[in-house]
């Protein structure tokens, strides 16, 4: 009996959610969404109304708990991992405005994109004083060494949205570019908003480097999950969009695979959606049922699986106790998300 | 003879030029090059190809310089400027690829813009990139002094850039709210390049403050002469594009001043071409011969000399030297500049 309820706990709190986090993390998630809305305000009026728009569609502040958990993970009980965890928001935020710009994109989780409603002129200065806002908080903060992780990651995610660019509309381009351009784009700020937690907490570098692995590993795995969903039925259901990356022609692993196992005809239809951009109502549909039928999806997610568990083979620096066990079930939520 | 002669001398060394200050830095200003060259590396090839031309058409390096040169007027003799200097042009190459593409400009100092060449979007994330390098350039740095004032001029400048997009095509624009964008967009930067001298240099308050006050004004004066420049023919000589600002439906001073002191039929005519960006090939040069007949090219000229004088009086907390006289050279010049 004792036992059996043991059990139960055990893989209740292994679950894949990210409940165990929010609740550990207490009010922390809400001392840092009250200092992004404090630190986003400026006497410009459209500054404000932008930020506060990308903000509210920033969906579920995965980053920013990061900090806090691994903080928390670490032992620190003060308070600078809460401005640390807005930076990287922001930091966040700041590349959401200008992907959307970059993409042309019209809807962000079911909402009209900023650039949308306010076009491409405001999104990208928004982008830009938000990235400006997130240095201001670091600063303010105080450490060199976070303020190097954080740059750092800065200048690998810009480079990674480049190296993204260039990959775009290109079937040539091999899975070790794809998953450099995911490394870059996500992990990058994934593992610096994981690692910092340990900086702010004064840990050796061993569990700096743990929490590095952690997040980097996490990072791929949620992106590869975000690519996957991006031909997800279930997607249509929860009333977001799907095929996003198919009409932006962006090579994702799943087109990617799709691709090498496809026989002339559909390598003929690929060429033409991605490469000429040459599309038609329809051809998102054959899209998803081709990388359905070959079973793209499904290795897809084999492999974000890999990454997650990887990621939580590097928390195995740490003891067995709450924050570990919501970080793991966090993680493991990464790759069963519906959305 | 010898009195003469010291006139003379004194006459040289205050004649509007760059040249005293370049003498001066000797071999810094190379140095700097040298860095922003460096570190515009990226293993993503697209990156230094975007960011090299964006550095070759910034111009004339006058924010460097102003690092450079206030920090030799504190009797700085390390070498940490070269690297703050750099950091500053990169803020300043990355808010310019930024405009370049907010006001869908073609044509840069008579080159074609990043955008123009490859696209809107590798200039966005250049940008980012650019900015994201200049942070870790300060970071390496190491002083938190000037990571807040350069952070917080950054948001400054972002914000000056909404600012001018809300009064863009707007004739109600003040001539208060057009200073505070310019004040914000231009000057904040020529401040912090300045102030950031003294800092480097470990001189007291009050000498930092005259230095932001000296690039202040100058930043204001140099920007006011650019708006002025706009609408100068001797540009065309000089096979420089004008008439981008009246194009775009800025408002600057010129054009408001002219606008204050026209009649109905000429406010019309404003109307038509800024807030209802309803223009035809004929209208740049109506619009030059008003500015021209309502005296606000020389009032303009006139507000910039008066900034430029109060920014070399800031300097007057400073003993007289090669290294004042070299800045004040430098203030005269871009008031009295024809480019």
């Amino acid at each position: 009996m004792a036992l059996e309820a043991g059990v139960d706990r055990e893989e209740a709190v292994h679950k894949p959610s990210l409940d165990p986090l929010s609740r550990l993390l207490g009010s922390d998630l809400e001392h840092v969404n009250r200092l992004i809305v404090d630190r986003m305000q400026s006497p410009v009026a459209l500054i404000p109304q932008i930020a506060g728009h990308i903000v509210a569609s920033g969906g579920k502040r995965l980053r920013p708990m990061l900090t806090l958990g691994c903080a928390r993970l670490c032992g620190y009980s003060g308070s600078r991992h809460i401005a640390l965890a807005a930076a990287v928001e922001f930091i966040h935020t700041a590349t959401l405005l200008h992907d959307d710009v970059v993409d042309a994109s019209d809807l962000r989780r079911g909402r009209e994109t900023a650039n949308a409603v306010w076009g491409n002129q405001p999104a990208i200065l928004v982008g830009d004083f938000l990235f400006s806002r997130s240095f201001e908080l670091m600063v303010r903060d105080g450490s060199l060494r976070i303020l190097e992780i954080l740059s750092r990651a800065s200048s690998v995610i810009a480079e990674g949205e480049v190296l993204q660019l260039m990959t775009q509309n290109n079937l040539q381009t091999t899975e070790a570019a794809y998953l450099e351009v995911i490394r870059a784009k996500t992990a990058e700020l994934f593992a610096a908003a994981s690692r910092i937690g340990a900086v702010v907490a004064e840990r050796p570098h061993v569990e700096e480097m743990a929490l590095d692995r952690f997040g980097r590993d996490l990072g791929i795995a949620f992106q590869l999950v975000d690519d996957m969903l991006d031909f997800s039925a279930r997607q249509t259901e929860l009333g977001k969009s799907i095929g996003d990356d198919f009409r932006d022609g962006k090579v994702t692993l799943p087109i990617l695979l799709a691709f090498a196992r496809g026989d002339e005809e559909e390598r003929t239809f690929w060429r033409r959606t991605l490469e000429d951009m040459d599309q038609y109502p329809p051809d998102l549909e054959h899209a998803t049922a081709l990388v359905e039928r070959h079973g793209a999806l499904t290795e897809t997610l084999s492999r974000a699986r890999r990454y997650a568990a990887s990621a939580i083979d590097a928390l195995s620096v740490f003891p067995d106790g709450p924050e570990r066990r919501a970080l793991i079930a966090a993680a493991s939520f990464a790759t069963e998300r519906s959305a």
